[in-house]
């Protein structure tokens, strides 16, 4: 694995491991007042189009990587339209 | 432009797009409490190593797209450590 396929790699687990601890603190306090509807929707929705993107691509690891941060937006979507 | 493209050109644009309603509520309710630091400090140093993906392989959609994320991410940080 070469430099910049390392730095993609690292780069890829910072930004799907950052929503499990938004996850996390959501779930635990139901405190949604701040978090944006608006964002939520339009990140799950784009997240599950990158899935579907690697899916038609053929991209394993964009397939993997956006399965599991659309599973923490989805938990984080649904905490805020149930707790809003 | 094929339509696999097309689907990867749409998720970048909901996924980056998402973090400004999330930024623009964030800075008119200085509402944070439901934010998560860690999200955040994550996010902001994945989305900068996405960025330097993009500048040393040379791919200017995951460059641009990602440092228009990372000013949207970096905004929120801020306004969740002024703002805690």
């Amino acid at each position: 694995m070469n430099s910049i396929t390392l730095l993609g790699f690292a780069a890829a687990v910072l930004t799907t491991a950052s929503f499990l601890p938004q996850a996390i603190k959501t779930i635990r306090t139901k405190d949604t007042s701040g978090i944006s509807l608006f964002m939520y929707s339009l990140f799950a929705m784009g997240t599950l189009l990158w899935f579907l993107f690697g899916l038609f691509s053929n991209n394993m690891p964009v397939m993997i990587a956006n399965a599991v941060t659309l599973i923490f937006a989805a938990i984080i979507l649904v905490y805020k339209i149930k707790y809003k």
